[in-house]
């Protein structure tokens, strides 16, 4: 508390990010960063940007960048908002497009910065409690939500909802704006980007943090009609002009041009958690059916923080929640095929 | 206007940075970048962190990049904050620091990004009129302000304000946040962080945009004591927790260091500057004595506006603002020795 401080300052619980350690001889499947490096290319493309015009503004409409989303998804780049990573654009979103009468609705287990940014905004906010299974049932959003956020594939569970569901959410609150939070799509959820033609309350976000492998870089987008996006720009454009550097769009816009490598290094992220999620039920845990990067797991006869801490001991970080409902979960994060092999023989030593 | 914006969007008038044009052909003294590159050291450092391990998030701390700012300036590191550009940092200071129940003062003339950042965080403001000859005096803020904004120097104007003075002002308003945004100080004002340690209400705010010829990365600090950077962090960390990415962070920590090419670099915008403001003035302009990497200029006979149009017909770009008071001035960016002699040449044309 500081006599300094502005009155929101005082009520806020920031956000806790997963641990970023100093030590590199760890394994850290601790915050759903790719195993794999950017391709080549991406890395190419970056080192040619490095240059004297580094001392020039970048474009504060990150024109090219949003042109090679636009190509990859087959839209207009008027339907493409870009920032500093989805974390950004969300800020943004909160603030710009989620802030009604109405409660802002999402899940009680989801991803923990929502109830900051809630604070943030002074946005009051209403759960709807996923099932025993952690899936998300759509139809339980209140008709009187003044608007909805929902990650799919969830995190941490990673359980996805389909598209029908998203589209019959749409049609049921067409004056509610809907934010799908794609981080995690690409491992194995189909992306609304193709309801957005049909809907204009939806707004889907997306990052280059997980599946593109450059979560060094910020860079995330948002896709949705112009008039949403007009919501955002005006936020952006009163908080900071340019957001995404010259680096970070030149690194984004190869990753988005890269479609061999990042189907590769996607498949091979799925094959892995097949490959876990079957290792880690054949040691007793109960495992969610993930769609995303990680995995979410229980063991029925072991604490989670004691296993987590008892990984750590043996230089694996993962991630635990000492939340409502999940506090006996583990979230770990789909390494190389490596990183996995030594997680489970670490998990079968301190099992045994 | 549209059904799902929030409402504090409908109100907003954004903030509109000077033009980055795609033509490259432009002789551009428009946005006060520096004339110069980065040295070669920071492009081979940036090129140095561009591996496999953009894959990781950065440090949410930027503990490396604000250690190199401490040792640069001879204080702990946890005097330190950095951002993605000092405009993000001064959107944090509003929201954090900056909203109070006294209203916000700042000079009439001044940086036009502020009553923005006021209106996206409803903050009362109240303007200080700058003295005719565009100077700015401290004593004449009200005993009333609930906290105070100020660059030193001054823009779009150039001129600035001793250290006495300001110290004066911290010690009249002790319970008061004093922000004094330091964005061009590196071009012959004194900078207020020595006074950092005996005024918890001081933070000083500097980029590498201007000086450290890095707009293109996004990258600011500010530099107070810990109660009010904790005050920043709060915010920061209910926002987006990794704003400065890992290449950002690179470049920005071997800008730090090259403190013979900054010298260097900020010795010869100063000599071109005396030279404009010297043809300026034979040209019969009146030309306010500058600090900062610009001029700021008005010819009692012709219209700036005209003026500026005139110039761009002839491929340089310089910025007008349609504002009070300074309506018939130009700012002109003090560009490489030969930019100056252009635009020396094309006012010499436009005004014969």
């Amino acid at each position: 508390m500081s006599r300094f401080w502005s009155k929101v300052v005082h009520g806020l619980t920031p956000y806790t990010p997963g641990e970023q350690p100093k030590l590199t001889n760890l394994i850290k499947l601790n915050t759903n960063e790719s195993p794999y490096p950017p391709s080549p290319g991406v890395l190419e493309a970056i080192r040619a940007a490095t240059t004297g015009d580094l001392r020039l503004y970048p474009d504060p409409d990150s024109t090219a960048l949003r042109q090679a989303i636009a190509d990859y998804f087959g839209i207009a780049r008027d339907h493409v908002f870009a920032g500093n990573g989805s974390d950004e654009i969300l800020a943004f979103a909160f603030q710009a497009l989620l802030n009604h009468e109405g409660p802002l609705v999402y899940p009680d287990i989801t991803y923990s910065f929502y109830p900051v940014y809630c604070q943030l905004n002074g946005i009051r906010a209403e759960h709807i409690a996923l099932n025993d299974d952690f899936s998300l049932d759509l139809t339980a959003v209140p008709d009187h939500a003044g608007a909805v956020i929902f990650p799919n594939p969830n995190a941490p569970t990673g359980q996805s909802v389909s598209l029908e569901h998203i589209a019959q959410l749409c049609r049921r609150l067409p004056d509610r704006v809907i934010v799908v939070d794609e981080a995690y799509v690409d491992f194995g959820t189909e992306t609304a980007v193709p309801l957005v033609k049909d809907h204009p309350n939806l707004l889907v976000v997306q990052t280059f943090s997980k599946s593109r492998a450059l979560a060094g870089l910020r860079v995330g987008f948002a896709i949705g009609q112009p008039e949403l996006l007009a919501g955002l720009e005006r936020i952006k454009n009163s908080f900071n002009s340019y957001p995404v550097d010259r680096l970070a769009s030149a690194g984004a816009i190869a990753a988005m041009e890269d479609r061999a490598g990042f189907e590769h290094d996607r498949q091979r992220i799925m094959a892995s958690r097949a490959w876990v999620n079957e290792q880690l039920t054949v040691l007793g845990f109960n495992v969610v059916p993930s769609q995303a990067n990680f995995v979410f797991a229980r063991h029925p006869q072991r604490d989670a923080g004691e296993l987590a801490l008892a990984l750590r001991d043996r230089a694996i970080i993962v991630r635990h929640f000492r939340l409502l409902r999940i506090d006996q979960h583990l979230r770990i994060t789909i390494g190389t095929e490596a990183e996995c092999k030594a997680l489970i023989e670490a998990l079968k030593e301190i099992l045994a």
